[in-house]
């Protein structure tokens, strides 16, 4: 029997040294402060199982994110994890980051007039059904609208006729219209798990919601405010830093009064003001220094054919220029399994050629590949074989890569290359990948080593508020996991970010003094 | 370009050295009539994927089996499949392999008369709602019923009395009361995928379905039929060996006049009665060359105490002496989850005395573990960490083993000792661990080359009739897969059998005529 277990405990530690946070869990026994801290974290999840998870009739331990945010909301684990500091968000989409109805109460703040329009009239049939889908823009005041808001009510309607939103508002007396557009910016539970439970349809809903308020977020003044929450609502969950992926199709920006001329450049420029506003309203809650910085992931489309991804290389190139510190990697979104879509191997000439190019003008890559890739549940499909591409272009990072716990080869490569996987745990299970975290590949790639850190892809469209609860559904599912588990994810957001060195050992020494002011206040809050 | 395609190929052979079918698929292009086979089957997936799958607005590739069985029945690639000769069952229990509605029928066939008893009145409203439970026994013709059946649907019924189903039956003159029966026999999709869309409410209501009908089976002639018709099914499906999981908990059974007076050990000779009648109808149908045996694990129940246990392993080692080829192997069933059970680590002590007790009885271990583990979505819960004990102890296979794909040095362990996964894709899907083949973890393991074998462990509830569908959804979903693939997982379960090294090369040459057979059959078809 001694000897039995002796074997058991043998056994047990060689499995644990594939593990991801295996030399961090030898630091937890080297310092008293940090395994306090440790144990006042697990023990506050014990407490949770029993009193809450174990208790409730209806939920479970890793049940459905939408079905369960409101009971972990009230947590004490979860208060314990919102305020640690979580590093960076390096996977995580700019024109989806804040929840999309501030961005009317930003329009409206700056005293825009919106004008809507709909795919059909707004009859309470079509609404109801869903069918009706609504787009915004600003519009200089002194300019009619095209048509009056009553006949938008109407079967008289002309699918695409702009008109004021204010007038179409006086004409409900109740919340259905604001409901209405509501359900158009984000998921619902009912979405994900019941009528859209599949990933075509999910996938169509969830494509829809961009689209939305797309016109207003490219107004100015918006824009500026947009960026400057992302920073505050970040550095609010504990997240010092952003590596945001930027769409840039849009050509052409609306001005402070609403004509449509600004250019790209210009759009960067508006999102670094944000960005000082945001640090200006920092310093003023004495919170700046919990601001590492925000950086660029360039991003095109790949439902473009392989020219248009070529313009957009150009036109990222020469912003890359004038802003070098900011525009730091490249990526093609949208949906990987979509048929009308590109593989990165249909792309493969193109990709190439903005290596060249780079090469050319350079003498380096500077504006590395950081590939969405394997953002599927298939083995072996073209999608799956996306990973295999990402790793051969040189991708310094892989976003999603889902479907990478079934490459033993390239978890290998990976691990030896110090490839990392931002992993996104809510999106996946929202856009039905998985029935939530208990069957995310997540925690077979940390027991394998993979390089893993938490992000959360479109938060606004799955009403999650940035990261904290990426965090606490890995903690709160694994028992493998505990407070030194999350400190390595965090620091890989960290390490495995697109700053330079120096740029990066900065950073991380002002995220170790946050953690460590973390741990103490954990430890004195039990005191 | 050429250099990166050189490069992408190699990665893409290198990945593949490391799957289970590695040199399976270099077979393939050795034989003419292989590789014919391989691409008729890929060439009829490939049309279902664009006419059927693609094709459909509510469902898709993968989705949940309950609801796509019955697009999935009518397939070619099913029909083809359905063919297939898959080797061995290695995870079945033996009173959940064949239809629970089947055991009525053959009760009736035999004359018996039927008695049923319920948890609560059988009113409209408790049969509804499904708070009634019932449960059935054969008795004497001549000893008259406790009760009235028309009692049984009043307020006055006392729960737990017997009365007689036929009398019962003659109160509803709809199809009422088969049809609520028969929902207490298995799990509905409704059930699996809405109304008990969790582990702990699914496993509830699975755990209740074996008693219904546990009286009937333990009842002489419907148990021999019902061994012969598992037999039937079996071959009728394909499969040609069985391992089957019987639960040896009820001490005494039914004879043929309905005295409870048997034992254990008549239960296994007319086990036996079962077998050969099954093998004459073969014979008379000249089929007999395709059936190559059934085997006993012997199994009791991991909520017994520890003594108990004991006593269950005396027991098998005394039926065992007598019956040496069929008792091949032990294991403990039940919920792994529940909180009423234990872990081998809690049975420890009972669990190595029984391999002592073997060695002083015979000099070796006769009667080796089989278990169950890792039937979780838990990372490092003591569940999970059943998969550590089962190995320790040496187990030859690992029954589902859902969560060793998260532990890398296990699965080392697996592949360099032989210990095969009986993988069970379909049961885990309605036993809510996964959400369909698309996220469970067999890819993972056979592409990192762990011994697997597929099983469907509880057919008859989760209306999967034996194997063949098992097979359907792991080719459907998973690009990688081939003929050849789900050849290496037939001769796994024939490989991995408990079979001595003699029977298992005479059981493996039966079953590679057969599969020589089948690739003829479809290459002729297609002539």
């Amino acid at each position: 029997m001694e000897a039995y277990l002796e074997r058991r405990r043998n056994l047990i530690e060689s499995e644990n040294t594939h593990k991801l946070d295996y030399r961090e869990q030898l630091a937890v026994h080297a310092s008293d402060k940090y395994k306090t801290a440790v144990d006042i974290v697990n023990t506050a999840r014990c407490d949770e199982w029993r009193d809450i998870w174990e208790a409730a009739e209806h939920t479970e331990i890793g049940a459905p994110f939408l079905n369960t945010k409101h009971i972990i909301a009230k947590t004490r684990l979860f208060e314990l994890i919102q305020r640690m500091p979580k590093g960076g968000l390096l996977h995580a989409h700019t024109d989806a980051s804040v929840p999309l109805c501030d961005v009317f109460e930003i329009a409206e703040e700056f005293g825009a007039r919106i004008e809507i329009k709909s795919t059909h009239p707004l009859t309470q049939h079509n609404m109801q059904s869903g069918i009706a889908k609504v787009s915004f823009r600003p519009s200089k005041s002194e300019t009619p609208s095209a048509i009056d808001a009553q006949v938008m009510l109407s079967d008289d309607y002309e699918a695409g006729s702009w008109c004021s939103y204010k007038d179409l508002v006086a004409h409900f007396n109740d919340d259905n219209l604001t409901d209405f557009i509501e359900k158009q910016l984000l998921i619902t539970a009912k979405e994900s798990y019941i009528t859209h439970n599949t990933m075509g349809k999910i996938w169509s809903k969830f494509g829809s919601c961009f689209g939305v308020l797309a016109g207003l977020l490219a107004y100015e003044p918006v824009w500026e405010e947009y960026v400057k929450r992302i920073v505050l609502r970040c550095v609010e969950d504990g997240v010092g830093y952003l590596e945001t992926r930027l769409l840039m199709i849009t050509e052409l920006f609306y001005d402070v009064d609403c004509n449509l001329r600004l250019t790209r450049r210009d759009s960067i420029l508006i999102f670094l003001r944000g960005v000082e506003a945001a640090k200006k309203v920092l310093a003023e809650q004495g919170k700046l220094d919990q601001f590492y910085g925000i950086n660029i992931i360039y991003c095109t489309l790949r439902f473009f054919d392989p020219e248009e991804i070529w313009t957009a290389m150009l036109t990222c190139i020469e912003i890359y220029k004038e802003f070098p510190t900011l525009i730091r990697g490249f990526d093609l979104v949208g949906h990987e399994e979509a048929s009308a879509g590109y593989t990165l191997k249909d792309y493969l000439s193109v990709l190439l050629r903005f290596q060249s190019k780079q090469i050319e003008e350079f003498g380096e890559i500077r504006i590395p590949y950081v590939f969405h890739a394997g953002e599927t549940l298939g083995d072996g499909s073209v999608v799956d074989d996306n990973l295999y591409d990402a790793l051969l272009l040189g991708t310094k990072r892989i976003g999603h890569g889902y479907s990478l716990y079934k490459h033993p080869e390239l978890m290998r490569i990976c691990r030896e290359k110090g490839v990392l996987v931002e992993s996104c745990p809510i999106s996946n299970e929202v856009l039905r990948l998985t029935g939530g975290i208990g069957n995310h590949p997540i925690a077979c790639l940390i027991n394998h080593g993979v390089p893993v850190s938490l992000s959360s892809d479109d938060p606004a469209i799955f009403q999650n508020p940035i990261l904290s609860y990426d965090f606490y559904m890995l903690i709160n599912h694994s028992t493998k996991t505990n407070l030194a588990t999350l400190k390595v994810l965090a620091r890989n957001s960290l390490e495995y970010s697109l700053l330079d060195e120096q740029e990066k050992s900065q950073v991380i020494s002002k995220w170790e003094r946050d953690w460590e002011k973390y741990l103490d206040w954990i430890v004195e809050e039990r005191a």
